[in-house]
Order: structure tokens, then C-alpha cells, then sequence
């Protein structure tokens, strides 16, 4: 194959972070909210570019709120890194020693009272810390207070989404040429990380190699069974590419198809055309579900596809929108999720087939393309 | 040098699990706690062996409670490999489906009123859903409601952490034989990670080199700056063996060190050997810390000892109990944890010096062991 290279991104520029998190202000203004405070994670990467070297028990948060500029508390040793991220350089950076409250110094920060949206993965330890520093304060998870927050891409976002699924679909190409048959499912899983790094990711999130029974356990990573003709194989796999993710699922077969193999592929393939054909803005969230789960059901297999549809993809591979029976946010051009139905025969294999989807006025557009077909691999 | 392999260490067994478990029961009724609630991470490997592939959105919560056999809720297609992991044979295993609302089985499992445990890292998404659930109860994280729960290791666990630490001194061992002066610091931690996993590590965590004035920032991982002759390079690495935590820091001179490097260096070695000879049972946590902090303040560089002195480690490399001003906990022991003082000049060099030291009836035991003297590479 011609191994034509994506052109890499524009970087972000300190702007296009102030204008996040300007925002996020004027978001939690709107939905009542006393501001926002921002964990370590993708929030924090998206509203500053910062990502610490790990995730501690020691505070670092980001607070926005409409009556100052906003600040970012650090403990005191990692403060040269916050200050060289690329994202940070307009922020009021504090920080504090070991042996000091940060609770404390964080509630010089904020208005003693009133509610406030949290990132959802800050600890529980910070979150506590925070409460107990101001007892009237109320708090709420930020995908419940402002889900649908960094849901809307950007173009130069966009892009980055379109060259991680384009890398995602090289791998596929070049990994159905290998030997599947008498190998280890980790040893396909291997390659599969390897491709994706080739192609242009600096992180590997998953690598899932289901083959034969495994692919029957949707969360099944990649194991120590020998792959054997006649199995069908789920591929899901995915990592982030320029900051932005990628998570695409195929599954083949070892040479020729059972017919219950190639029926139940059928089904999964239509359900998973249907529910991308009924991408388009206005759409709730779970009408996208329930358009999937409904052609599996009249196949007979409705109680085999045992979860959503979908989950919205971007500096994290999961996060709202989240394309499941409750949802009923309307879809909105920019946003950008998997759709990706599966139907799980337990003990014997599992089918699922998984694009990347983005909305436009038009419809969806996809970022993965490769075929759709049950492909016969060796 | 003769490579001796550690011997594996003895499986948990699911009656290591349980143990652990009607301990943390135990503990919690002692402290008036009606519970314990576990979040995926390091609580729940240590007591349950279960580590799911990925810390999402989706709701996984061990229930401890004295009124009720153990429980653990988790995503319906999760729920397999929840079951095949080492210690889950006894549970009461319970299962959500997408859709659902964890927290409202989650409420199912818990008395509604009661102040509670809950993992430090558990997610404020999480956490929140849970006070929701249940307005009447109240959390505090197991870091300050139980903070010595997993301090005092076992025999096994001890055992683990020695292979563990054995193994970070064979890969110091062998890289200041290799060459530093014009690689980049990249390529030598790349050799730290690649020595790790040779010689056991399961998983690399971090590889500090922080060359000339890089090392004056203590959380500088690994830079494009190319090492060059007279240069203080600090090296601090680590990860998990056997599930079990290594962590240690040497600093090496390439070349004849300067005088300042020298005596800097001297200072610091003479720390950490005065805070390891007062590891005792029954001495305070923070006395450790004094006596560090003392010993470099009277050589005059107390401004630049600017982080505490050091972490507890077990299956994790950061927990209690830390070494730092206010820790009243005394040492008891079987406790495992870091002695790392050290000091940074900002612009020009650091030097940092670190063991892990378990404690014993007869004082500190050392799980690293290679030279604190200043070495030479070339």
C-alpha cells in the first residue's frame, strides 16, 4: 500500500485554551453553576494542556468561576511543569507545599457557597477535602452539570479525530494480512499496538483480540488462546493520536464462515447501518440506540446485545455523548461518537463492528472506513 | 554479574483475600464506620485481585459491611471478568446493565444512614451518585478514615516488595555502566524501563533522569536535553513486580564532580542515613522527616529541600504512611515506605538519594541496597 502520511495538526494556541475555558465560564453561568473545578485528566488537558506526570494524591485543580481570572493550584515541586504546558502561560498558577492544606488554599478560591461542576474522575479524596473546606457548598459531576462540554468539536479537533481513525483503518488493513490461525491472541494484540504506533499514535489505549468464545465477553482484552480456523475473531482497538482518539471494531474469521457466523455478521452490519443512517442533527441520543437494538431484536438476537450503542469519543476514547436508551440530547453537528452493535453468543463467539461517527448538517460522516464485510483472514 | 533469579513468591490465596477483607470490616466498625466502599485501583486489587481493564464511568463498587457478606457491583458485561479474578470466589457478585442506575442498586447494598469509607481515587462522578442515592450518608476517604489499612505488610507482600526492589537495584547496577555524556535523557530512561522489565517489573511507572539543572525540578521525568560531561544526573525509577512496588533514586556525575556537587551530595547521603537510623517502632512519621529535614537545614541548604520525605508503598508506589511534618502515626512494624531527601538549586543541579526501608523490631530494614556513594559514569 502507499503509505500516504496524515499532515500533523496546527497546534493548539493559548487562545484557542482561553477561549475554552471562557467557554466553560459562560456555560456554568448559564446552568446556574458557581464555576467549575477542573481534576487532572481530559478536562484539564483540554482546558490547558497540562497533563501531569501522574494522577496523586496530591491536589492539583483548575478553578474557573465567573468573578476571577482563572487559577490553577499545584503542588509546589510539580509547579515548573504546569507552568510548560502549552496551555497554561495565561493562567494565575499557585501552588503549595507538602505539609500545607490545599483544601484550604483552594477555598480562598472559590465563593464559600453555591454549586459547582467537578470533573468526573477527580478523586473522591479531593472532592471530600473540598466539601469538608466548604460545608455549603454543593457539588455536581461535570457530564451531569455540563455533559455535553467539550461534545462539540472543533475543526482543527475534527481533524485530529479523522487522523486517528484513518491510522486506526491502516492497521486493520495491514493486520488482516497476517497469520491469525495458531497464534496467541496476545500475539495479535501485539501487533495491533505496534501498527497503531507505526501509523501515528503516542498511546495505545486497547487492543482487543476476542477470538472463538473470548469474543462473546465484550470486555475480553486479548488472552493466551491459540486462534483456530473457523473462529470468528473481534477486533477492537483504539489509543489517541495527536491528543485525540481513535476506536474502531472488525470482526473476521479464520477461512470459511459458519452460516451462523456469516448470519449473526449480517445482522450486526445492518444494525450497525441503520443506526448510522439515522444520524442527523436534532436526533436524540437514544433514538441512535434504539434504532441498532431494534434491527437486532427483529433478528431475533435482542437479548444477546447486552450494552449501548455508542459513546462519544474526543481527548478521551469515552465520554458524552453517550448513545443509550435515556438519553435525550439531540445530536449536534461536530459531535462525535462510536456506533458500534454487538451480538454475544456466550461460549461460542461474538460479532461487533465499531466507526467513529461525526455529526454534519448532512448526516453522519464516518472516520473509519474500511469494509464492512466479514473478511476471511489466514 | 551473576544473574540470580528471585524465586516467584506464593500465589494469594482466596483465603488471603477474605483475610483482608474481614480485616477492613473490622477496622471499620472500630472506627464507627458502617462501611467501606472500594473503588476500582489499588483497594480493590488488594483485596479482591480484581483489576478491570480500564477506571471508566461505568460504576464498579466493592460493599464492606458488617451486616452483610461482601459485595461486588459491577457492569453487567464486565461481570466476567470480574468472576475469573483471583480472590472474587466468595463474593456476592451483582451486575448493572447499561441503562440502569448503579446507584440505586448500589443504595440496595448500604444502610442509608451512616457516615462511610471510600477509596481515596474512587470518582467524584461516582461518589457523587452515591450521596445522591443516600442525602443522609456521610464519606470520608479511607486515607483518613482507615489510613494504615494497607500499611502493614505480610510476609508475602514483604517478599514482594524486596524481589521488587532487588530488581531497581540490579537495573542501577547496570546502567551507570552504560554510556551517558551525548545521549539524550530519553535514551537512558529508556534503558531504565527496558532494565525493569528485564530483570522482573510487570510494569514501569517512572524513569526520572534529570540531568544538570533538570534535576533541580524533582518531577523532571525524562527530557530531549543531551547529558554532557560535569553534569549531576539524578535517576529515580520504578514500577510494580508481582503486583508490589520498587522505587529508588541515585545521583551520578558524569565525570569528576565540582566541589558544590560534591558536598551537596555528601549532605544528602548523610540525611537519608540519619533518617533511616531513627526507623524504629513507635517513632513518629514526621519524626523521620525532622530528622532529614534537620540534617540538611544545618548543612545549610534547608530552603532547597522543597518535598517531604517520603510515601508509603505496597500495591501501589504512593500511599501511607508519608514521612512529613504533622504525620503522628507511629511506625509499626511490617509498615514499608521511601527515605528520599534531597536538594535542588535551581537552574544548576539537584541530587536525590532514596531506599525503600521497611521497619523492624530492631530498626529500618533496607530494600535497596546499592552504594550511596556519589558514582562516576562516564
Amino acid at each position: 500500500m502507499t503509505t500516504s502520511t496524515t499532515p500533523a495538526p496546527v497546534p493548539f494556541t493559548a487562545r484557542d485554551f482561553e477561549a475554552r475555558r471562557a467557554r466553560v465560564v459562560a456555560a456554568a453561568a448559564e446552568a446556574g453553576l458557581g464555576g467549575v473545578l477542573v481534576a487532572p485528566g481530559p478536562d484539564l488537558v483540554w482546558l490547558t494542556g497540562y497533563r501531569p506526570t501522574a494522577i496523586t494524591e496530591r491536589l492539583t485543580l483548575l478553578v474557573l468561576t465567573s468573578d476571577r481570572e482563572p487559577a490553577l493550584l499545584v503542588p509546589t515541586l510539580e509547579r515548573p511543569d504546569a507552568e510548560a504546558a502549552e496551555g497554561t502561560s495565561s493562567l494565575d498558577i499557585l501552588d503549595w507545599p507538602d505539609g500545607a492544606d490545599p483544601y484550604r488554599v483552594a477555598g480562598t478560591l472559590l465563593p464559600s457557597e453555591g454549586e459547582f461542576g467537578v470533573s468526573d474522575s477527580a478523586w473522591a479524596l479531593h472532592l471530600l477535602g473540598l466539601q469538608d473546606q466548604a460545608p455549603k457548598s454543593r457539588y455536581r459531576a461535570l457530564t451531569r452539570s455540563l455533559p455535553m462540554l467539550r461534545a462539540v468539536k472543533d475543526a482543527n479537533e475534527l481533524g485530529r479525530l479523522a487522523a486517528a481513525g484513518a491510522a486506526a483503518d491502516r492497521t486493520y488493513t495491514e493486520v488482516i494480512r497476517l497469520r491469525f490461525a495458531g497464534r496467541r491472541e496476545t500475539e495479535v494484540a501485539a501487533d495491533l499496538a505496534a501498527l497503531l504506533r507505526e501509523f501515528g499514535h503516542e498511546q495505545v489505549d486497547f487492543t482487543v483480540v476476542g477470538s472463538g468464545p473470548n469474543g462473546a465477553n465484550p470486555h475480553h482484552e486479548a488472552g493466551e488462546r491459540v486462534i483456530r480456523p473457523g473462529d470468528a475473531v473481534v477486533l477492537d482497538f483504539g489509543g489517541l493520536m495527536y491528543g485525540y482518539g481513535s476506536d474502531t471494531t472488525r470482526t473476521v474469521c479464520v477461512g470459511v464462515p459458519t452460516p451462523q457466523v456469516q448470519r449473526v455478521h449480517d445482522i450486526v452490519r445492518g444494525a450497525q447501518q441503520a443506526a448510522f443512517e439515522a444520524v442527523r442533527p436534532g436526533v436524540a441520543c437514544q433514538e441512535i440506540d434504539r434504532v441498532a437494538r431494534a434491527f437486532i431484536a427483529e433478528a431475533g438476537y435482542g437479548e444477546r446485545f447486552i450494552h449501548r450503542t455508542g459513546h462519544g469519543i474526543g481527548v478521551t476514547t469515552h465520554e458524552p455523548p453517550y448513545m443509550v436508551e435515556g438519553e435525550e440530547q439531540p445530536l449536534v453537528p461536530g459531535m462525535c461518537f462510536s456506533i458500534e452493535p454487538g451480538v454475544y453468543l456466550t461460549g461460542r463467539f461474538g460479532v461487533r463492528i465499531e466507526d467513529i461517527v461525526t455529526v454534519t448538517d448532512e448526516g453522519g460522516r464516518r472516520f473509519n472506513n474500511t469494509d464492512h464485510a466479514l473478511q476471511i483472514v489466514e
